[in-house]
Parts: C-alpha cells; sequence; structure tokens
C-alpha cells in the first residue's frame, strides 16, 4: 500500500509511549461504544459490508448519466446547494482536484443569499445546469429555499416533467421532506447514511457524487482512507493520529487555538472543511478548540506576524505537500537580470520557492517556541486526500474522547433554530 | 451625507462615557503621532490635497483604455497578482459588487503555488487576459515570480513588444525593481503611496483599478469612508468606532478572538481582508486580538456550536445588511404544500429567511451571554463598503493604541523572509 501522509515533523509538548499507551487502554471503550452508535458510522464507511459503505457503481453511473445532460446539451454547470456539512467535503475535495476554470464548472449555494443566489442564476443556462440538493435531515431551510427557487427557474425554461432531470437529490433513505418529495416526483436521489453525522459525510455521496461528476476517480479516496484507517491496529504510542489530536487536547487549556496551514492554494477549502469538522464536534461543555483556516504561503503575508508574536496561544499544523503539482520553471525574462529581487529567483521554480517559504516558515516559528506539527504527503490526489479526510476525522474522535465531549452532536445551534422559525413567521 | 453604517446592537461591556473621554484625551496625541509618520497615512487617503489621494481619475481612465484591449479584442479576464495586502481588498470589493459570472472575470493568484497558476493559465486566452502586478515593496518573491511566469506566457502568444499591454503594475512611487522596470519597459503603472501600509490600501489604487475595471464607480468609496472619518470630530463617548475598538481590547485577555459575521455571502472576503488587517496589526508584543472570518447563516451550520458552547474566549461582530439586494421570493411549487419543513418558508422570501436567521443568532448569542456587536448598513454597495474599510481602519489603529503596539509594522515576519533566501539559494 502506498503511503498516504506521515507526521513529518512534531513539536507540540504531548505525552510519552507510557502516557499514549495508557490513554489508549482508557479512550478505546468510549470510541468503540461510540462507533456503535448513530452519527458515529465515519469508520463503517470504508467497511464493505456496513450500512455506511457508498455504493461507488451507482454514483458513477448516475454522474456518468447526468453529465450527458437531458436537453441535447452535456451539463456545463454543477451547483450544490447545501450548507456546512453538506457543501464543505466537496468543495474541498473540487478545488483540491478539478481546475476552477475547466467544465463542468462547480458553484456552491450555501446561504440563503438572495443575491448570491440571483447572480449566479444570471450566469447560467438551464439545460446546462445539474442542481445537487444535499440535506440530510431534509428539513434545512436555507436548502429547501433555494431548492424551490432553482425548480421554478428550471421549470420556467423546460417543457414538461424535463425539468426533473435538472436535480439530484442527497438526503437520508428514508426519512424527511426530501426524501418525499425524490419519491413523489421520482428524482434521482442519493443517500446520507443515518449513522454518519453531515460533518463526517464527505466519503459518503455528500462527496463523492460531485468528485466522479468531476471525473475524479473515487477508489482512491476509500483507499488512502483506509490506508490512515490501518493504523488502529498499531497501539497509540505508535500511532500519528493519537499522538497529534491527544497533544493538541492535552494543550487546549494554554493553547487553545489550531491553526491549519496546508501549503497550496487547492487545499484551502480543505482547511474550512476541517474547521466545520473540528469547531462542531469539540466545541461543547465550555471546552473544546477554536480551529483556524490558514493557506501557505498566502497567510505568512496576512496572518503569520500574529502567529509570530502575538498571544501564544495557538499550534500550528503544517501540511506539506512535497510534490505541488505542476512544474512550473521561472523563466529568466530579459531586462530583470540585473534586480537584486528578481535575480533571487534565477533558476528556480514556483514549487521550489513554495517549498523554501514553507521551510522558513517551520524553522522560524519553531525558533519562535511555536508548538507545531507537519502532515507530509508526496503529492495532491484522492489517495492522499481520501488520508487527509479520515486523519482529521479520526484525530477529532479522539480527542474529543480526551476532552469529554461527544464528538457526533451539535446541541448548541438547537436555540437559534427555533428563533428562525419564530421570527419567520412574524416577517414577510 | 446618507448614513454610511451605524452601531445596531452592543454587548461587549467597555467603558463608559466618562473612561471613553479620559482615553479620547490620553490617545489621541498617539494617533495623531502616527499620522504623521511612514505607514500611517490611511486616513490621508480620503484628503484630497494629500500624498495619499488616489487620482481617481488616471485610474478610471488607466481602466477604461485597458477594458478595450489591445489585441482588436476586449479584456475577458483580469488577473491579480498579488499577495496579502495587495490582493485582499480588492477581493472584498470585487466579492461584493461583481458577480463571479459576468465579465469581466477577476481572478487571484495570491501565492506561489504552481498548480494554481497553469490550471488558471490553461483556462485563459492571452489576448484577452491583463494582469495585475501589485507589490508596495517591488519585491515579493510570490508575485514576481508569477510575474514572471506570467511575461514569458504572454509574449510567447503576442508579436513584437504587444506583450507590455497586458501588464498594468502597482507598486511605490519612486522605489523598488517593479518601479525600475515599469519605467525600463515603459509598462503602465500605478502608485501605492509610501505612507499607506499594504493592508490599509484598499481605497489606493491596489483596490480601486480593479474596481475601475468592473465597473464600479469610485467616489462612493471615498465618500462612504468620510461618512465615518467625519465622526473624529465628535468626543469619543460618542464614536462608535472607539466605543467598539476599545471594548474589544478591553477583553482582549478574557475574549482574545473577534469573529467577524457578516450576514451576506458576498462579504465574506471583506471578513478575510479584515482578518488580515487585525492580526498584523495587532497581533505584537504577545498582545493582540485573534480575528476570525466567518458568514452568516452558511457558519451557522459550522461554527455556531462553537462559539455557542465553547471556550468563552470570543466576541462575536455581526454585519447586518438591511437590505441584502436581489429581491428574490421563494415560490409556491405544487406538491409540496403538505410537507412541513417547505410549509415553514410559504410566502416568505430569501432575503426574509436571512433576516429570520441573523435576528434568531443574535438573540441566541445573547441569551448565552456572548459579548456581541452589530454593525449595520441599509445596502451593500461602494458607499457602504467604503465606510466599513475605513471604519476598520481607524478601529484598528485605536486598538493598537490601547494595547500599546505599532499597528503600522509587522516585524515578526522578517526572520522567515530571511530563511526564505538562504533556502531558497540552496535549492533548485
Amino acid at each position: 500500500m502506498r503511503e498516504s501522509l506521515r507526521l513529518e515533523s512534531f513539536s507540540i509538548p504531548g505525552y510519552n509511549a507510557n502516557e499514549l499507551r495508557e490513554r489508549g487502554e482508557r479512550l478505546l471503550p468510549q470510541l468503540a461504544e461510540w462507533s456503535k452508535s448513530d452519527f458515529a458510522g465515519f469508520r463503517r464507511v470504508l467497511d464493505s459490508g456496513s450500512d455506511c459503505y457508498p455504493d461507488l457503481k451507482k454514483i458513477r453511473r448516475m454522474a456518468a448519466a447526468h453529465r450527458k445532460g437531458s436537453s441535447g446539451k452535456p451539463i456545463r454547470d454543477f451547483v450544490i446547494l447545501g450548507i456546512g456539512g453538506s457543501s464543505l467535503g466537496a468543495e474541498a475535495i473540487l478545488r483540491a482536484l478539478h481546475s476552477p476554470l475547466q467544465e463542468p464548472r462547480f458553484h456552491v449555494l450555501d446561504n440563503a443569499d438572495p443575491a448570491q443566489m440571483s447572480w449566479l442564476l444570471k450566469g447560467l443556462d438551464s439545460r446546462e445546469t445539474l442542481f445537487y440538493v444535499v440535506a440530510k435531515s431534509g428539513a434545512t431551510p436555507e436548502t429547501l429555499s433555494q431548492f424551490l427557487v432553482a425548480i421554478q427557474w428550471v421549470k420556467k425554461r423546460a417543457k414538461g416533467e424535463s425539468w426533473k432531470k435538472h436535480f439530484v437529490l442527497c438526503t437520508d433513505p428514508a426519512k424527511g421532506d426530501l426524501r418525499t418529495l425524490a419519491s413523489r416526483w421520482k428524482l434521482d436521489c442519493l443517500e446520507v447514511p443515518p449513522a454518519v453525522g453531515g460533518r463526517f459525510s464527505v466519503l459518503t455521496p455528500v462527496g463523492l457524487f460531485p468528485a466522479a461528476f468531476a471525473g475524479i476517480p473515487l477508489d482512491p479516496f476509500l483507499k488512502g482512507a483506509a490506508s490512515v484507517a490501518a493504523w488502529e491496529k498499531a497501539p497509540w504510542h505508535e500511532n500519528p493520529c493519537a499522538q497529534l489530536a491527544l497533544a493538541l487536547a492535552k494543550n487546549a487549556r494554554e493553547r487553545p487555538i489550531t491553526v491549519l496551514m496546508p501549503y497550496s492554494s487547492r487545499l484551502s477549502a480543505f482547511s474550512r472543511w476541517f474547521c466545520q469538522l473540528w469547531a462542531e464536534s469539540l466545541g461543547k461543555k465550555g471546552r473544546g478548540l477554536t480551529p483556524y483556516p490558514a493557506t501557505g504561503a498566502t497567510d505568512q503575508h496576512s496572518q503569520m506576524q500574529l502567529y509570530m508574536e502575538g498571544p501564544a496561544d495557538k499550534c500550528l499544523l503544517f501540511v506539506h505537500v512535497a510534490n505541488p503539482g505542476g512544474a512550473v520553471a521561472i523563466p529568466s525574462v530579459a531586462g530583470t537580470a540585473d534586480l537584486p529581487s528578481f535575480g533571487l529567483l534565477k533558476g528556480k521554480s514556483v514549487g521550489g520557492l513554495l517549498e523554501a517559504e514553507f521551510r522558513a516558515t517551520r524553522d522560524a516559528v519553531t525558533n519562535q517556541g511555536i508548538p507545531n506539527g507537519t502532515l507530509a504527503i508526496d503529492k495532491l490526489d484522492a489517495y492522499s486526500l481520501g488520508a487527509l479526510f479520515y486523519f482529521w476525522e479520526w484525530a477529532t474522535a479522539i480527542a474529543g474522547a480526551e476532552l469529554g465531549v461527544n464528538p457526533f452532536d451539535q446541541p448548541g445551534v438547537e436555540a437559534a433554530k427555533v428563533l428562525t422559525k419564530k421570527y419567520l413567521n412574524e416577517n414577510r
């Protein structure tokens, strides 16, 4: 099995081998208990015999059929209607592995924002557009409101029942209003396994159908994830995921901010996916860690000053992509050789510059005494991305167990949901 | 003068009128001193007689000339080569006021990422592309490396000297290697005023040239900013900017995280602009506040659990857009009336849903005892955006004075810059 990712460097004060072993013995029963229960099924996603395993054939078949379109024109624009866990995973995959200027183009409507919606629809041709409507509960008001607007928009431009070909739904296999509509209208509909929470659902049809639509092979995601899951067989003192998660949890009081800083613009959406996972899973009972989304080298020019000399409240986690892809030499251009800032770049590559920036930044923060770690991948592809997803899902579960919170619920958002309904009924 | 923005609600424990007055007397001399010095010229940007006032006519004229293109085709793609303060302000303007699917399309290359660069170039036609190369120092290696790659890419596809028409530079008026090249090659070149720091430069050509290119009127930005600057005439106990900045600084130890959560997807890039400003300006001497980028209602589904029940270390600042733009009614669709999740939306608008979500969230965090404030604007246009920019620039200066740090330097990023050069010379 190809190595998917490794802990390349690590300077966060954590636990020694004995302490890690002891924690493994204490926390593994809790993790095993959770694994059996609802919403903790992210590990069963990798088990081909389980209720959570994605039907890759069905996903690929459906993607291939819809790519052709139904109005004589292939689908050019794929619009995700989804919010939070219903969009962030797909975005992380697409930004990492699909050029934004290549067709099909992917768009995400992740808000009840009228301008965002009308701007997008004005730029699309309904005959060439497919909407992917994702809501595990089938009840998310932001997503349902967009769905209704999109139905009306397509219906106006389509003949008879043909509008239905422009929607694919993704929701609970049996429950909820979206599932009811899918049956009633005979819309294509994929399944979010009931045992997989929204923010853990990237390796289900939620993330995999858009990936398939982009032409990205699906098996490597699961294989990459499985390569990390295989670490479960090792004791915790040899398990980088447990080592990292427990060290971050240990420092939660002194260093409550976890900065994730991949050195790749293609992973900036991955950072945001991580932020939801880490924030919503661990932020409970006054505990938790605040995840911070960063991108290297970009945020050296916007955040690094704060990390270096601001409050000592952060741990930094780099993601180092050994080969960032698409070798681009920095050319020598006549008339620049005598200028010192250009001379520095002579004979170098863009990737070489990024690598130097990464090494320099890691050394600078280490010299400053800022605890940090580096996850390294050889290249950014579906295999390593699957590994990164699983790594952080698992690390989140372990950190939750250590912090004494249930990482699979989100009780703190109920109050606002109740008030939203109340205010919506009072208003226009 | 139209009101640009107001402090609509405020529950952050701050200072009473007497204390604010006393702080004004103590801190205003420091602010006045800074205003005279280098890098603190953001206030002079509004003074038509000063060295920092942008030449709007020149910016408009140059934008109009370049929009036509030079290869018989109008410019379809505008690519910003810039990082940190050289791109975030322009992005904030463009995402707020220009539809991403409308031409000209805007792209930002803000990293030394070979894949980001090669993906973009593959999707562009050099004859229809303009590069805007922004680096105040004229020495930023990420930007210069992209500039060299872009020159080679255009030169290969252009006749003779015509490639030069595809570049506009923006740098110091007299110093640096980019300025030298602009003179040497007779490239169009705009000026970053030496007295305005990069992260304070959005209302100079750095942000205004892309805005003009998008067809956005420029005067309202400055007028909106001036409407906030006019508060300077009032004493500090009547000045919402001072009130807010000082309250955030007062709570810096207990609540070191400042979440900015505008209720508009069009302001998500503004949140990131704010994050650079607040982070790089205040994070010094072990002091400072960590700014957190959020977007409402989207991040109710990814961050709100943490804000509500995680560590009590955050102040929340909402931006409330009273009229979010583009009225979109939620249509009644036959076959959905009996489903409760759809019934809730009956007769409502997308904007009405967003408004209900905002009010519900503000009430929920207030009920939870989380200090929060709301900046309100009537609608999202250049006038209110100019006001928001200036509000936060000014608040940053005041918070810096109160925290005892110089908000206009960034000494903590030098170490990594030195190491980058070293490693770059060792590497390919």
